[in-house]
């Protein structure tokens, strides 16, 4: 499948995670539609729609093999929004899907997902197709009608076809072209 | 197509349509999703909820080949739910779908449509697959995500495979047996 | 008392009243608060906001002296909001307080007490005090707790001085200067 | 005035005091009509509720002499919710009246403010009247119907009257009866 104007999802940066057994990794997620919710829990639309929105996908969704995860990047007031702030948050307002803290960054107040997603702020909502690629990205409130759409439509789509296993080569694939390192 | 499970959409019995050039019917919209909103202009819960998420349907899914449809099948107070108090209704609420009046029923209070669907009240929503079988029938309040992913799946399925004329012969299909309706 | 800045609250001219076992009139309320919504049961923003602000006034001042009154201005498509109608809109949206028709004019849209409140519209939230003048006159929508702290406010103040009977002479008064009708 | 059975607001023990350029209390209060807001920054009901509705309070009554005090009353998720995460919060969430840290106790999870004044959870509304006694609390969600009512009536009552220096004597006042400690 080419897909040049879809970019892959970069994998997560993660520092600690909730709700859940083992960490996750969008690589093993690989096959699965993901909806990847950033907020931060100061941040007055991700708990008043953002959060509300994302608990909703995970029950609508409950019987499908959508993962929700929520991504916590933290921007502002880090002092306020620690690890801690945030299992006490959760705790209150009943989130029971995976949650990953967003890795700080060493250089600035942007965590390394965050940055690396290109975010524009919190709430943003993602959703990442079957075969690893960005499908849908918005900063903001989105409707829930769409929301379900979007996601419905990508959960209809096939599983993508299984890759031949090693290192990609350099050169041009179906995903598009690279250059080889080793060459220059 | 045998669809043993799933009812084919009865034709609408309508007395008069609103905001549309000309009568619709379900046999001519065959191949395109239809969400057939049943409501009374003096039912509560349809104009607090049902036709409020009738209009985000409309515009949500404004540029795929979905038709919507109000349906005005009134069961009660019929002296106050007249087709020119509609009209009025319409107006104000700023309703721009096509809108059916359900046939009265020389019988009863029922109208016909809604009669021939089965319906238990109003609001209720009814989604009509590409092959004109009904996909979805709802009594009451539904979550606007779960309209949303139900309208995507149906959009996203390929258009029916023409059938070939003439009368299903009784016997066993892939999809189940059907008496002879001659034998016996 | 003066007065002279107020309006003295016009009579209510009225062609039929549900949910009341007689007709009211605001000479016979002089001495209580009235609290009069003006609503047509098509108009959205009555049906929204200002209805279901009128019921919560009915429950919350429900052990004081306060009386609501509903009243149906017609300004538009009259021959959907009839009083019968109105009495199936009553029915269906669960109204308990008393409800008038304004008297419709004989010469032209506009009824006849929604022209001598001078009402820009529907809804319209009219207070009146237990001395007969208007206290609040608001178009549009207004928040609960400004309807709750006028109500309560005026519900404070003490009954007015009993007025000497017979009728009231040309001239004067505290209530401001009237003409003589018979002069001239 | 007689007031048996309304309980004399006690003092309220602040660790700290946002948004105001000196700390309040109630003793220099006494005379104005004081709405009292406990709630904590995680407590869901407090962010979706309690403190808009505050909000609402403080723009309504901005031109009567009534004061509005938010009480950060913390009473589990101490880490969580410290005086710098409010200050964050405060910040994201554009809170403008005063706000006071509740004192936290020494012996127990209960700050001292919400112990003397025995609240049962947050969000709590407690209204404090120009004599300083408690009007009016309650635990939980209030119309702002009853709010605004709750307010007008008492910012309506007259100033008391002023109270002679010096130590109450004691024996029966308009007050109520109190023990000579000297006696027995």
């Amino acid at each position: 499948m080419n897909s040049n104007f879809r970019m892959k999802a970069p994998e997560l940066a993660v520092s600690a995670w909730f709700n859940t057994p083992a960490p996750l990794s969008l690589e093993r997620l690989r096959g699965r539609v993901v909806f990847l919710h950033a907020f931060q829990m100061l941040c007055p639309a991700c708990v008043s729609h953002g959060l509300p929105q994302t608990q909703r996908v995970q029950s609508i969704f409950r019987d499908t093999d959508l993962q929700v995860i929520g991504l916590h990047s933290v921007f502002e007031h880090h002092a306020a929004m620690t690890p801690d702030a945030l299992k006490a948050f959760m705790h209150e307002y009943r989130l029971t899907f995976p949650i990953a803290v967003d890795q700080p960054s060493d250089t600035g107040p942007i965590p390394q997902t965050m940055d690396r997603y290109g975010m524009r702020g919190t709430p943003t909502a993602i959703i990442i197709g079957r075969d690893g690629h960005v499908e849908y990205h918005r900063f903001g409130i989105e409707e829930d009608m769409i929301i379900g759409a979007r996601l419905a439509t990508l959960l209809a789509a096939p599983m993508p076809a299984p890759v031949a296993a090693g290192p990609e080569p350099a050169g041009c694939t179906s995903d598009g072209c690279t250059l080889d390192p080793h060459v220059g």
